[in-house]
Parts: C-alpha cells; sequence; structure tokens
C-alpha cells in the first residue's frame, strides 16, 4: 500500500487533467501539477493541489507522474525539454503516459526511460470530460506488473475500469489508437445521418429517439447527437482532438501500407469543420459541416437533453 | 379488435419475412404465404401456415398483407406485377411494407394503393433474423391512425418496439434510410478497425472486450465483431443487402445534392467485398476485403461467442 499521503504530479491540467487531478486529491494523494494556464493553476490551488513552476518542479518528490497533454509533442516538451518532467522525477518513480500518442511515440518512451530508471505505464484514457470529473475513465493500459501495482491506487481514483493489456509499451497506446478510429468514424457519422435526416424532412428529435433504440446506433450517436439537438457546442471533446487522433490513425495505416478509407473519410470532415474555425468547439461540430453546405439545421425542439455521459 | 381467426398475408418468406410469418401464427392468426423458394414455403406449412401459388393468392382474404421481400422491385412484382398481390387483396386491407425502399418509392405506393382502397404503412423493420425469429423487431412506421389500429395486433406480434412517426408514408422509410446509413458506416468501420486491430499487433479478443466498454462501441460492433473473431460469415444479414441499402441512402443525396461521404467509403467496401464473390455472406465479411490486401486473419482464441443478437 502507497503512503496516505503519497505525492503524485500531474502536467497537463485541462479538460482531462484538471478533473484527474482533483479526484486524486480527494483519494487522499499530494497532488502537484503543472500547466501552461494560469487558470488551470489556480484551479489545481483552489481543490487543495499544489501549482508548480516547471514539470521537474511539479515531478521533484512525486512517485507517480500522470502525463495528460494533448500529444506526443507536448509529452516530449513535458518530460525531456526545458525543466523537463524527467530530470526532477526520482528514480523508480512510475510515468503514466494518459496522452493519445502513436504506439511507436510509446514504445520508444519506453526504453528512453528505461534508461533513467522510471517505469512506463503505457495508459491512455477514455470516457471524456464527463466521466474523467466522476473519476470513471477507462484506461487501456500496458506495462510492467510493478508499475501497475505502484500505480493501483492511483488508477483507482480516476477510473472505472483499469483494462491491462500485457507488460509491453505500445499495446495501450494501439488499442486507444483503435479505439478512436471508431469514435471518430462515429461522431462524424452521427453527424451526416442527422443532417440527411433534416434534409430528408423527418424530426430530428424523433430519429434520435429510434436510432437509440435501433441496430444504427452508438456510444457516440447516444453521446453527441443530444449536444446537436440543443445546438451546444461547448466543447467536452474538441474538433481538434480528432484532428490529431485520426491523424495517428491514418499515419499508421501510411507506415503500414494499411488502407484506411472510413477514417480517412471521417479525418476530412473533422479538417472540414476546423476549416470553418471550429476546431475548438465540440466535436459534434462536424454538423455544421454538411449544414452550412445544405442551408439546413438540426435542431430538437427540447433542450434540456445536452448531458455529457 | 380484429377475430381471432383473422387472416393475414406474407409475401417473402426469407431471412426476415419466414420468422415473422412463424409469429404471427404463434399469435393465433391464419397465415397465408408467397414465396419464390419452395423450400421457403414447405417451412411455411411446416409451422402451420398456408403456402399460395401466387400473391394473389396468398392476399385473397387478407385482412392484412405484410410486404417482405428484399428491395423496392421486388415490392413492385409482388404486388403489381402478374398474379400480384393487390389484385387479390380485398378493398379496404392494409398493406405493410416492411422491406427497405427509397422514401420515395413509399410515398408513390401510398398514392397508388390509395387509388385501389388500400391503406398503407410505411413500416421499415430493424434488428436482423434472430430478433424476427424472437418477434422482438423495432419498426419504424408511418401512416393513416385507422392502418395503425387495424394491424396492432400484428405488429405486437412481431415487433417489440413499434415507433409511430407520422400520418404521411415516407417518414418511416426515411427513418429507415437513417438507421441503415448508420449500420452500415458502424459494420464498415468495425471491419476497418479490427483489421488494423490485427495490422498493430494486438489481440483482437482484448480489443473487443475493451472496446465493447469504450466509447468506440457500437450495436454493430458489440453484435458483428463476434462472428469475424468466431470465422463464421453465415449471413445474418447479407453484404448484399448494405449494397442496395447504402445504395438507397446515396441515390437519395445525390437526388438532394446532399454530400455523404461516410456512407459513400463505406458502399465502396461492401462492393469490395461483393466483387470478392463474398455478396450473399454475412456482412461481416467486409473484413476479408481488408484482410485479402493486407495477408492477414482477425481470428480469435474462443469460437463459443458467435451469437447474433
Amino acid at each position: 500500500m502507497p503512503r496516505e499521503t503519497a505525492a503524485v504530479a500531474v502536467i497537463g491540467l485541462g479538460a482531462m487533467g484538471g478533473p484527474m487531478a482533483k479526484n486524486l486529491l480527494r483519494a487522499g494523494f499530494r497532488v502537484r501539477g503543472y500547466d501552461l494556464s494560469p487558470a488551470a493553476c489556480r484551479a489545481l490551488a483552489e481543490a487543495g493541489g499544489e501549482p508548480a513552476p516547471s514539470p521537474a518542479a511539479a515531478a521533484r518528490e512525486a512517485e507517480l507522474l500522470h502525463v495528460v497533454v494533448a500529444s506526443a509533442d507536448q509529452v516530449e516538451a513535458a518530460l525531456f525539454g526545458e525543466d523537463g518532467a524527467v530530470a526532477g522525477l526520482p528514480r523508480g518513480s512510475v510515468v503514466l503516459l494518459h496522452s493519445t500518442v502513436p504506439p511507436r511515440f510509446a514504445r520508444d518512451l519506453a526504453a528512453r526511460l528505461s534508461s533513467t530508471g522510471h517505469p512506463l505505464l503505457d495508459a491512455p484514457i477514455s470516457g471524456g470530460r464527463v466521466r474523467a470529473e466522476a473519476g470513471t475513465l477507462t484506461v487501456m493500459a500496458s506495462g510492467p506488473a510493478a508499475a501497475f501495482a505502484a500505480a493501483e491506487r492511483a488508477l483507482a481514483a480516476i477510473a472505472a475500469k483499469v483494462f491491462r493489456l500485457g507488460e509491453e509499451a505500445g499495446i495501450g497506446s494501439s488499442v486507444k489508437m483503435i479505439n478512436q478510429l471508431l469514435a471518430g468514424v462515429h461522431i462524424a457519422a452521427a453527424c451526416e445521418a442527422m443532417a440527411l435526416a433534416v434534409r430528408a424532412g423527418v424530426d430530428p428529435d424523433r430519429v434520435y429517439e429510434v436510432i437509440r433504440e435501433s441496430a444504427g446506433n452508438s456510444w457516440m450517436f447516444e453521446n453527441r447527437v443530444p449536444h446537436i439537438l440543443a445546438r451546444d457546442f461547448t466543447p467536452l471533446s474538441a474538433v481538434d482532438i480528432f484532428v490529431k487522433d485520426l491523424g495517428i490513425v491514418l499515419d499508421a495505416g501510411r507506415e503500414w501500407r494499411f488502407p484506411l478509407p472510413l477514417a480517412a473519410a471521417a479525418h476530412q470532415q473533422y479538417l472540414a469543420a476546423a476549416a470553418m474555425g471550429l476546431g475548438r468547439d465540440d466535436d459534434s461540430s462536424v454538423v455544421r459541416v454538411y449544414e452550412r453546405l445544405a442551408g439546413i439545421e438540426v435542431r430538437g425542439r427540447r433542450r434540456d437533453e445536452a448531458q455529457g455521459r
């Protein structure tokens, strides 16, 4: 068992890292955090955590280092850049990589961290901001058994379900990549379908109601269509996330000479939404690509269903 | 209330119509049926129904005429072709159109049947063969209130859920079209994702297990991936069905000048499977397009999960 006052560091206090830090605090951890945004640091302080002036400072006494930044480039900077966390992290402390990165990046990172004496858990997360806040994320992780053991209590504080997928880094990120392929395609399909429904002249509220009970349903359809019907594009997860994550999927396909026509078509729709200036809006904004092209609007009657899940 | 011995006709006794006829028999209806296949007619007789030599003969005394053929062309032939059902059907009897057809076809059909005194329920079904057998289909229907009332007991015998979507024909078929867009894209995405997982070197059984609990899940992913893992491509619903149904979706998009990049990409994958000679195999055979191209196989360890739903 870790000590009650075990110290953890959280690098990246955004939509996912912020709520995760709070849940670690609630579970009794001492949490030092770092984020480029002063507002995110203030929120951590208000929740009882300790904002640090650099990743290295945040990592100084940590037994666990949670990395929850947005991209592989940001992971690189946070760990190995100026005042990077690895320089400050005690030898033997475990790095938990929660960001969605290329599987190859995760594998290479494990090798680099091995040389500094830091085990890596390749531990991407799924569930979005709402489940990050509830502490009920899904973690799809791979890494050494000892690292899982060291991180057990922290993972329990942030996740409802932790999949242990193997000993080697890269497996967790590969499975996350597969999840993102599906999630990205399903959101774009939901937008395409709801826009076509309105173009066909049928009531989008009824379509949502019927599809939820039919074979056309998906987790993302059920979760995102209420945002569309309520015209609430406040980002729970942004268009730019899928520009990046389907980019990772398509880069893997290119490297492996593996055709991915569905993922490629969906990626174009996220790029189209980003081209409209909607990159930082909710990913369900892809519907506005169809709306702008066809001069329609997918608007529901009720506005009380725009709940995340 | 209809009489206990109310007579219904079922035209088309295939994967969907056959089980529906049996459930109507179980509910106490007298069922006359017609199908081009002698085997399908024999199966009806064995279940206690009466095979008829033509659609007109099947319809002769029917209060309800269920049309469960595969396409608009087949509907046209069954109703208005030589010895077509409409010629035999008593005036006032309700036609239930369960086939997936273009919304425009359903609207036109309602107008034509109105001139012969036959109300139409535009009543497509969702759920696949397994739920047809269980009598738990979803019906997405539109038509006159009196027609719903006349068909109420029969619909209860075949469906767990009947959505009443409006008074006008075409609405039911439009909502079914939206469902098929999503279902078709989701199956193709499931195949693409599982194939990429194997190419990435991760265990497809574990991927299935993780995705089922993650945001990448869909009704179709959960239902079809077990067929793939078990290498069981016995058709519960065939590749050719989505060649047709996504064709309906794309024809509507073309007519309305409405872009559907996801549906179009998925349709190409069903065409690719059909080109491989797999048109009559289960629609999850789309995975074999990726497999053949990349020289891989998505095979699970366990073979006991290939249950339809």
